[in-house]
């Protein structure tokens, strides 16, 4: 994408912080990896695996970090800071602003008695809030949104196309949902009456958001039962993540795609699921655990810990397993016969 | 959420002929678990596991199940019932019933030739019923709901924001769609053209929704191909659930968030899935079978049976074998040495 | 459903080339399996584990394989085709083609400006072309679909009910999204803050979808973040899968339900992968390869080679690997004993 504003190497230099290696009027019109970028192109190297690329590569300049200063000579451009990775976020916001919302409340848009904001305001095409929701200043609803009766979000908040935020629900300040993001919605519980079947169990528990927390598109967040679900601040939520009611999340974790949380289970601050792991209910998960992609978690995790596999268990364990069942598979008629023979 | 109704706590063992134990003119306000109940609470005990909350809970009242009759004396007041669980979903409903529809067809609503409905109904905002819809009494469709051509609803059903219904579906009396849900979509079926590709193979087979099934929110149920995909009376599904064309779901069955269900598998009743569970086509399961969360189905499963693990066996035998593993993998280098010694 | 079209089996025979073996006359008023076809009825044999069926079916027609051509006599009639599922599809369209678009803009649909298309064009109630998008000849846009400002749309197009195709995506001709899919999102991405949280990378990188691509029922596709996200042509991608940022998928592959491919992963032409697999980031899968249900790829695969389990390994090991383990599990106390005494 043609970015909408560009820089030189030391304007760049000086937005990220970084300590300018080479030529400052080097002229900077987009960002592209190692192996793409032409002499345009500001370019980055995050990891020691990419330092063969760095050398065919014809970046006009490159973000590194002082870890691999000693590349930093010759006849390339080099902005060396410390995380290059961050410094990127920051020269990506700078290059590609994101498009200033249209303000104001489109004629299509159907608005609720009692709702209420704060300053200004867009809301799209066909978007929809029921009576009594309030909202802080600069949301942004986009087309086809709903926001449903009673419902609060603070300020900056961006619900994306055809999200639903339910009854119940309340946002913090600058929380983002994406396309498709259902949150709020009544959770899945019944009680069993044999053979006449399941009897619902209303949901009239909270949902609470948090912060800076954004949700994925077409991910499902479930109201509390009689208790509340929360998601904390700056937590991040990949895309068609399922989170149950009563689920606890803490702040900064962050949940890959497809992951799913069973009702009622407390994650604590700054966890990292990966992709399609899975979390049956009631269980904790302590600070800064890494569960991995796929791992189907039945027991309580320790912070600090890394699981993986089904039941997870630590990630070491699996693949010591996982090594040891490749060898015995080779050995066990062997190990049989010798079993037969002993007994 | 504060309750439209409060009851006493003898109006509450009323409501769930329930056995009072204490005073019956306890005040309730509102439902909350054992921590954290107030004076002013009705809590519930499902578990033994929550025995040593109780002591401790400042509950006004609380529903037991007799089996726990010994605690319920001294000086809380104790409803005892046959299941908690079911007489707290009695209580909810009666404490926090459902706000009433709005009747009627909301002017952005988009109507198409030859609808017809029974009785009252509650169109929202921007619904599109196409044409020759036909419904029953005391339908709700939610704000943007599509339901297409010649679809059929019986009486009751909701069908939630965004949620679709496709031509050729058919949907009984007291369906719940959530938001999102996409039911009666044409499925996934081509036929391999080599090197030009695939060619699509149209679906022109119903999808029958009996009485009293709900479909979680973003979950996906495609029509049949040539025969029908079938979901019978009472089955519950969860969120971000898959089920295939041709697939034959039971009555009674609970079918958890994120399960995947290939094509033309047939589950018979009270059957339960837990959570990313996925089955592959073409597969039987048996009466009251139970799949555990994230099992990998690759086979029948006979009735009654719990099957868990990939590919998916009883559920015994997967703790049995992760149990045996887990002790070899310690000792497969003397293993090793042993079977090298005795070739 | 019944079929627009009716025919005899002599014009299947002529549809399909196929050979007609028996009565050329034999009316088709439907298509069925063996199991529930009438005497009015067309079905097929693909597998040899129908035979059973076929004695015992009321069909009036058969479509089966040379293969099978010993059973083709006696009083039933037979059509002899190549491909009976390819002569299925083909008989399929015929009897019931696709309702004709109506074509026109509806008045409720909201159009930005600069959008332009060839020749006709179906966009439906309350459906929403942002600034600047341009679509080619004979595109269907359904309800609620969003297409946003400037994204591009080849011929016949078909944009289901709350599909949303985001900005910076390029569909090619013949594109199917089916209904709530979401193309070209910005993806998951965030430079750690550490305490500080997480900064969100924006995505300025495109999102490419080639021709006869088919994407399914509430599945996401994330646009690249300074690359991008191409899906070749010919690829047909079922309900409720996930494709990250960067992701690059070649032709004809296809891709079941539930699915999630993480960032930047390289999927070669023809590959197939089953529902519920995960594939990790930064991988490569060879041309052809096969991945199995629920398979978790950690690591590339070969060309031609058919994975499964966790972590991702020959399909073959696999197995060998569980029956081994089921062995040994019964073992493993003598096992243990024997290494202690040789020990």
């Amino acid at each position: 994408m043609t970015p909408n504003r560009q820089l030189t190497a030391g304007q760049v230099a000086d937005l990220v912080r970084g300590r300018l290696v080479g030529r400052s009027d080097v002229e900077i019109a987009g960002v592209a990896s190692l192996e793409r970028a032409g002499p345009g192109d500001l370019s980055f190297l995050v990891s020691s695996r990419y330092l063969p690329y760095l050398e065919r590569s014809n970046a006009g300049a490159v973000l590194i970090t002082s870890r691999f200063g000693n590349v930093a000579t010759g006849p390339k451009t080099f902005i060396v800071v410390d995380d290059p990775y961050t410094a990127l976020a920051r020269v990506l916001t700078e290059m590609h602003p994101p498009p200033a919302p249209i303000w104001g409340v489109h004629p299509t848009a159907v608005i609720g008695r009692g709702v209420c904001w704060q300053g200004r305001i867009s809301i799209g095409p066909s978007a929809l809030l029921g009576p009594r929701v309030e909202l802080g200043e600069g949301c942004e609803i986009s087309p086809f949104a709903v926001v449903e009766t009673g419902a609060q979000l603070g300020d900056q908040c961006r619900i994306g196309s055809h999200a639903i935020v339910c009854g119940g629900t309340h946002l913090g300040n600058r929380v983002t949902l994406k396309p498709g993001a259902r949150v709020g919605t009544p959770g899945f519980a019944f009680a069993s009456q044999g053979s006449a079947g399941h009897l619902h169990v209303s949901h009239v528990g909270g949902c609470y958001v948090e912060d800076d927390v954004e949700i994925g598109a077409n991910s499902t967040v479930d109201r509390g039962s009689i208790g509340d679900t929360v998601i904390g601040a700056g937590t991040k939520i990949d895309n068609l993540v399922q989170v149950a009611h009563n689920v606890r999340i803490g702040e900064r974790c962050l949940i890959m795609a497809q992951v799913g949380l069973a009702g009622s289970t407390i994650i604590e601050d700054d966890v990292m699921i990966a992709g399609q792991a899975g979390l049956a209910g009631h269980l904790a998960v302590g600070r800064a655990a890494k569960i991995a992609a796929q791992a189907g978690v039945i027991g309580d995790v320790a912070a600090g810990s890394t699981v993986s596999g089904y039941p997870a268990r630590p990630h070491r364990d699996v693949l010591r397993q996982a090594a040891a069942l490749k060898r015995l598979a080779r050995i066990t008629p062997y190990l049989e016969r010798i079993v037969e023979t002993q007994r």
